[in-house]
């Protein structure tokens, strides 16, 4: 078996002597894969990043903390144009629908070079399967940054079983008119190369098989499979001291009054802004709340290189302190923004909030709607935007929230913290049960069952 | 029959005596139709906007200048909260994908009594249809401002046989989700209400059935039938000494160097900006051309009241002032940005242009891509936006454009400038035969068919 992912198990920093030290590497698509490739065996390829990632790629397979890594040498500049501008400035984008289309995106020269480097990128990990992957071996391609290796290994290595999984949502096919004809013809036989493309919801398999019916004319094979938390992970996390000292600062913070809770990156389409929008309205419209409510905003900057990040920050901060001058006292501030990104603290507001605020505006799964129910011990309610991946499992259990509609979610905030403690209990229950269906394993073991299927 | 819509074929002032002073309503709508509908007999019902209107609307149906003309008072203020937050606040932004979705579109209070007012508008025009509309009578329900009037008259006139004609694209079941799930079901269950809902193309037609299927469960009926331009009325002010006079100005304007042509209003979904980034990277991958081509912007502000218009505009003309600086030169100014509303002027140019842009994001039809070529003596080339209705029709004579794709633009208007004589003459002949295909009187058949068709 061979995993391939645009960021791998381990980071290399190179130390005073010139010698190479192996990290554990960040970001969720590795702490969900890094548990259930370690030890297997199997060879994990992923981009070269830092300088001592690329001094590592020269060494072949390194073997370390159980993982048989690769670490793949691209030209750092190349990798940037295609990691900013395509994946991330562009592909993210798209499958979100975060375009402010009369300006955004701009498909300039510079863009086609940025394209040019987003399939070169692809071909160096389409290289290093054809030439190092064992016959036969199953290859497990993670997420949007490597929609086209297929491309090469259909044409060079059909013995290899190759399945894609991408973690984000997928557009229809009016939106990836957004794209060069030649750039979306691309991505999506780069996909529909692959023996099987799998997703997180039901929703965005059936947007890639549009997509493939109205420009390439065909039926791609897809696979539906939700990613799980891993439930002794976070167990052990939040039975740590860290997170008991956690939870007395937050206990401290909330002195007793109710908390509404969201935990997210500062990311466009986490849709931060209407979130405190409606807690606004929720503090207008009904009076009695103020004063016994705090609505804890753990979040934290990601994706600062690129404009559109760092001012949609400064937005979300902005209206933070104006809904707090609008409404906080003495001693009551209504929202806590926290943007420290310490994941004990997120782990005990998990524990302990009242309501679970989720309302991204469009989301591959979203996580943490998962981790919500799985920790918390206080029969805390989930309010989840129906355009998340996980509102297809979670429905039955959780409150509905149309993210673009603030004064819609102010009533599903109302209806949450009024909510009976029966019901609270009845529907913990059933989230809990919901979520605990699936772990990270079936996940894992559905991609190989798609991988090794007859089409 | 019965006409209903927005704006009326006539608009009333009062005088000095307090008489009403009956004019020509204006917009393209209005345009369209009223040479359809006069001396026809039919009465046409539309909202009172001006003080005139409203004084009008008490005196039941006012035959003036051919027109049977029923004028319905409404609260301004509710007219206004319907027109500015939904219309065109709300469903223009929703059809032409033009919200910037981490902030846009927020559904609060305001805009909740906003649809309110909505259906209140969509309920005048009903009720007066309901009271006043002879037995059996057709009735032609026009564009997204009206889009519920047949709720109540399948309710309450079965005998009459409605259509609804949308003048503007249809989005998807993606976008649709933009709107609380009972405003979504009460637009789509309102439209499929009339016997038939019409389009300019075949592409919305299919979102609207896609939203239908997926909200409603249901197969709508509907009927695709674009609107031409109507050649004898261009031809007479093409004749014109008005335009004569126009043409002069324009040709020492040019000095002879070639003509890159846009008309349009200045309107988020018009693509102003990467037009105009287009002629740029032109200017700067293509040298030749530099000093020897003018691009031609004749566009006029449209609906200033709302902030995003105001600051598109400024952006319009920040663009082409750097433009203009950046490659100017003492006897050469590239884009001759002209904000005037001159229609003879506008004329002129459609007469001369060599290149006429026409690149919006998304366009229900776009009539000066019908215009132009019919106005043309020049052998001019249509680039033309695959995302325009009219692309349906005129694809085969024009040359593609991707609207979101600068670079793409910029190599299809040097493809345009350097065509042959030869080619340039077929395009311009085919494209003529196309256009010519169809009259104003076709669409207005197709509709009158549509109503009268047995489901």
């Amino acid at each position: 078996m061979v995993v391939v992912s645009n960021r791998g198990p381990l980071s290399f920093t190179i130390d005073d002597e010139g010698g190479l030290i192996a990290r554990r590497g960040a970001g969720g698509l590795v702490s969900s894969l890094a548990p259930l490739v370690r030890g297997t065996g199997a060879t994990w390829m992923a981009a070269a990043i830092s300088d001592g990632d690329r001094a590592a790629a020269g060494g072949g397979v390194i073997e370390a903390e159980g993982f048989r890594f690769r670490s793949l040498a691209i030209d750092p500049d190349v990798y940037r144009m295609a990691y900013d501008v395509i994946s991330n400035g562009t592909l993210w984008f798209l499958h979100h629908g975060l375009f402010d289309l009369p300006r955004r995106p701009r498909i300039d020269r510079r863009w086609r070079e940025a394209w040019d480097a987003y399939r070169h990128v692809n071909h160096v990990f389409a290289r290093a399967l054809i030439d190092e992957a064992p016959e036969g071996a199953t290859v497990l391609v993670q997420d949007y940054h490597l929609a086209l290796v297929g491309t090469w290994l259909a044409q060079q290595r059909r013995d290899l079983r190759a399945v894609h999984f991408t973690h984000i949502p997928f557009c229809g096919p009016n939106a990836l008119r957004l794209l060069p004809t030649d750039a979306a013809e691309e991505l999506l036989v780069g996909m529909a190369s692959h023996a099987s493309c799998g997703f997180h919801a039901r929703r965005w398999a059936d947007n890639y098989v549009s997509c493939c019916r109205e420009v390439l004319g065909l039926e791609p094979s897809t696979f539906v499979s939700p990613l799980a938390p891993d439930h002794d992970d976070i167990a052990a996390v939040s039975d740590s001291a860290a997170c008991t000292d956690e939870m007395a600062w937050l206990d401290g913070k909330l002195g007793g009054r109710k908390l509404i809770l969201r935990v997210d990156r500062i990311e466009l389409s986490k849709n931060l802004l209407r979130g405190f929008h409606a807690f606004d309205d929720l503090l207008q419209t009904r009076p009695e709340w103020r004063g016994q409510v705090v609505f804890g905003a753990l979040v934290y900057p990601s994706r600062e290189g690129l404009v559109e990040y760092l001012s949609y920050r400064q937005e979300v901060e902005g209206l933070a302190r104006l809904v707090n001058e609008r409404w906080g006292t003495a001693d009551w501030t209504p929202i806590l923004l926290d943007m420290s990104d310490n994941f004990p603290r997120s782990v005990a507001a998990l524990k302990r909030y009242d309501v679970l605020l989720v309302n991204p505006v469009r989301d591959g799964l979203n996580l943490v709607a998962k981790e919500g129910p799985l920790l918390n011990t206080n029969d805390g309610v989930l309010a989840l935007s129906r355009e998340a991946g996980a509102w297809e499992e979670l429905a039955p259990a959780a409150l509905e929230v149309n993210p673009f509609d603030v004064a819609g979610t102010a009533d599903v905030l109302a209806v949450a913290l009024a909510m009976s403690a029966e019901e609270r209990a009845d529907r913990a229950i059933a989230l809990r049960k919901l979520v605990e269906m699936r772990t990270p394993r079936d996940w894992f073991d559905e991609q190989l069952s798609a991988a090794r299927a007859e089409r």
